[in-house]
């Protein structure tokens, strides 16, 4: 049995919530259950220096975290005057997760700027910061068509992601703060709408593992993201 | 007529939400019509190293605007490496504020640091950090009462925060963004409930101007704070 | 009585020494009794990107104090690697007021950066670097008017700045450092040489207080800027 | 056919040189073809601030690389004042790696900062230098247990870590930077010598793909670390 | 002929005032000609954590230059986040000279901090400081003499210094910024009041150069450091 | 007798390996006896912004120490944000050095940058750098001249760098680490390949000292750097 009482391939409720902000070209405000992020997707027309005079487009992405996002107050990283290597990893890998499924090309000369602020945490803010950014980038692409800036949503795919862990042995989907610091592994799956791969990272946290437990949560992220997936679609318009 | 419709002496729609975080020891959410902060109050049991081993206490705040809380983006402060002077003039004069109506022997030796984050900014951040902070630390308080840590809130005043302006050579109450960008003076007032002085800052912005411009927006500001006051009064839970 | 011995309404020993710098455009050393700023001013061909072909000018202002110009040793910032919340108040303080005199499209497009460094503090440096700094930054358009960059001083009035406190209930004028810690409140005014507000910013140190409080200190910046101006005047050999 | 002539699942020619370090506790030079890793292990009395006291030792690493290790020349981190987020995404995964197979209560209360510097690059610098690491770091606890510090060299398991690729659409083991800059897809697996899971990191680069490639270049990895294993034990004098 | 007018062994017209700066333990303004620095010598009770409990104590330096003490502005290291290789090398170098003349021992556990900030600058900084910086600790060690802390001031020399150079093939004492900048060779040499060497700077500027311009420079800067030896006597109240 | 056994104007064992690194346009690995360092000189079109449009070249050098490099660890520069007053003091020496044999308008306006990188410290880190870092830039011109970008290496003599000290009361050649602790006095010398003086810095560590032991310390240098140039002129394919 999960503290939570969730079944061992069961979701926390997920909610995400398009057009939370009111300046951003899109946002999306995202909860898994007690973990809330805000995404924002802004659009600029200048990329970054070693792209310009190509005609391609880019999509980057930040992270942060309110000092009291968490259970104890962490640091503010201005304060401090850098941000962690936690961040900076976490932030390098909603970037590349976007981007994966855009065409950069299709975009044109702009670069659009994805920031994922947890607003507050409970486990899992890197999956949902990612599931929540796609929404946020595909609302403000839509925007920019809706302006006659570009003529369909340079997307070719949905991407969101969802962890998983080993706990008490078991595979289980969609871990909170109370089980990720028990598990004995966790596995962050970033995947496409269809299920492939775009990102898998997992760590052991107690002890090495075996093969056939990655299988095993790769499994449960397949089925984690399909749902994640029907609920981006729902959030940003598109039909089932 | 004020781009918003309100009277000279209106203020916006204010609310204040409080025990919007589900972990600080204090939160509030405050409203200022598009302008919205979220405030919380965490408790440290050290303080400063120039306070240690006097038994006094002390509190701080610090100030934060999310990268698209604004109009167009804004960079990270976190992630250009420093916090810029006016974010640091903000965060100063919040602590001040707080400091001035807490009694800080009676805190024992322990911090309260409060974090002000701005979700959305549309002008007054500052003044509705600053009434949204009192709402935080006064319920950080409370808890530290209920769990015995103290025997009574440590406060002995309220404080808020309003700006005003001069607008086509008028007195008006609570700029938002648009107004601000057209006053010919503002002014941010630091009041008690019941009116007192405890921080003045007036700028003028085109041109310099007359004692008696200042002495009729502090006249709107005293209505201004009174009106905040009993709003955070309601929040707290204190009698009218 | 006040531990100096002067009146209430009664200034430090102010001069301002034109030219002591043998490089700058303009300069002025300014001693406001044992508070002693060395202001430079220095002309710029480039202005900030954000205002690079729009043909108008730009002032801005850095402030600094010797480590030693106080009673005891404060860290070097260049050491510390930044600069301090106070030293960024103080300086955007002085640039805010210097821009409120100058008539930044007549000066064509350049920039004039003020430095004030403390040479000796005894309180009220801000207020001696804004009395100072107008000096020097006249003398610096004296300079350009007679190599023929422009054709008359753009400034329309004159700024200086003085502090005033609450002290023992009674509101005195230009407090030194002694004065200064046992203040109950204390305000810094920038005024014009006609009395007009440029800014006014008043802190309660002790206890929140009353407008009336305010309005007698306005009344003595008055009177203390009046005098100063004149000396500004005779400074910059401006007719009386 | 790949570009160095190897077979799919064929290893670089490595070499891993202990002791190249004359003053290092532990050290190992580690070769995977042209990529070059001098690891180097430190003995530290004090442990980070956040163990004190509670009688645990503690392993961590940082990772750097020469400005011209690279085929063009990198800005030095040191002279451009911070690390990157690649440089600290790298040696938080070799500290964590590390760590697996490390007894740390076994050690006693101090630290081991393993040090691992890329002198020469062709691709797999991380793999490289986790492999190399754990060689520095047996030898720095042999020389522990030759000076009586300790009893036995408190690690319960063999570390070490290979990349892999799908390169025309086939799985390939250890790439080197020409097939790393043409893959679709990359992974790098950190695994102990019995095959065990510790960390798998894989990204899509050109495409999404499917897990059946996961496997694919499973399996790879599996068969390099065993030879890598086998390396690692030659090099500190363990027993096949 | 030199540009100055002066002989090839003259120094520029030197003074020492002591006790410039009132709150100083120690203090001297320094002009070397148009080079003017103000050293100042802070006592601090608590040493460098590395020497601690050594019952020994430390003299260190710090060098800063005003924006506007050059020619054209410089930038403010305070704002640009740090010291300048330049600054660093300066402040070395004043601080090793200090120490070679200071019985360090017998200073008992205590620090004292020289800061050498320049207020205008033609040439020959760092030797001004260096023979200014060693009066104002003269003083600071006089003062704690007087106030009964130490019982004689542990310094068993004089040291100060001087620049020679190379121009037009001749070697000449005390170069101003006009002559420093045409030099074929300049050298600094910090000598004790008997001439002995502590520390000896020679770059060629133009092509290098033969050993006896190095023994001619050497002869004019023993003279040069007599004459500000005897100086520096005077100053301190020291006899012939 | 000295603590290596050499005779007091031996130099310790040299070698100037040419090459030793794949990607860099020159590089050399050297070796005086234990202290090892890298040097790679890169060739980079841009030069600095204040050099643009004036045809003219530049050679700038970057030094840094591996943190294992000495005895004990030292902190890494790039994770403390800073590089060390020594490690900027050391690489502006090296930069210098190397100008003055370098004819930089017969370059054209490209800038080679010398990497040396301490790969194990055993005193006279920089006098190796020095002597290493000519071969390595010496090797860069030929390549440059075998690409046909210029026509004949444009440097007009050989510079290489050693040590000396004074030992017991006598002058020695090249000390090492042992040596160096106990040394009166150092001096470090930048003698072209016929003795001419580029630079000069010598220390007191004891107590200063008289002008005929920098005499004698010149004289071991001189014959020491013949001894370097020899093995330069091998190192780079220089007839004798």
């Amino acid at each position: 049995m999960r503290p939570s009482g969730r079944a061992a391939d069961a979701l926390r409720s997920v909610t995400l919530e398009p057009g939370f902000a009111k300046y951003a070209e899109g946002s999306c405000f995202v909860r898994f259950g007690d973990t809330h992020v805000l995404c924002t997707a802004s659009v600029d027309e200048r990329v970054p220096s070693w792209l310009r005079g190509q005609g391609r487009g880019w999509v980057t992405a930040e992270y942060g975290m309110l000092p009291r996002a968490t259970h104890s107050r962490t640091d503010r990283e201005a304060a401090r005057g850098k941000q962690s290597g936690r961040t900076q990893e976490i932030q390098r890998l909603i970037g590349r997760s976007l981007r994966s499924v855009v065409d950069l090309k299709a975009m044109g000369e702009m670069q659009i700027k994805v920031d994922c602020d947890v607003i507050q945490a409970d486990g899992g803010t890197r999956t949902a910061s990612i599931t929540g950014a796609w929404v946020a980038l595909h609302l403000a692409f839509q925007k920019l068509v809706s302006l006659g800036v570009m003529t369909a949503v340079p997307m070719h795919d949905q991407v969101a992601a969802i962890s998983c862990g080993i706990v008490d042995g078991q595979a289980v989907l969609d871990l909170d703060y109370a089980e990720d610091s028990t598990a004995q592994a966790d596995a962050n799956f970033v995947l496409t709408a269809k299920g492939l791969i775009v990102e898998v990272q997992t760590t052991a946290e107690e002890a090495p593992f075996a093969e056939d437990q990655l299988t095993a949560m790769m499994a449960l992220a397949k089925k984690g993201v399909a749902e994640l997936a029907a609920t981006q679609r729902a959030a940003v318009g598109l039909a089932e």
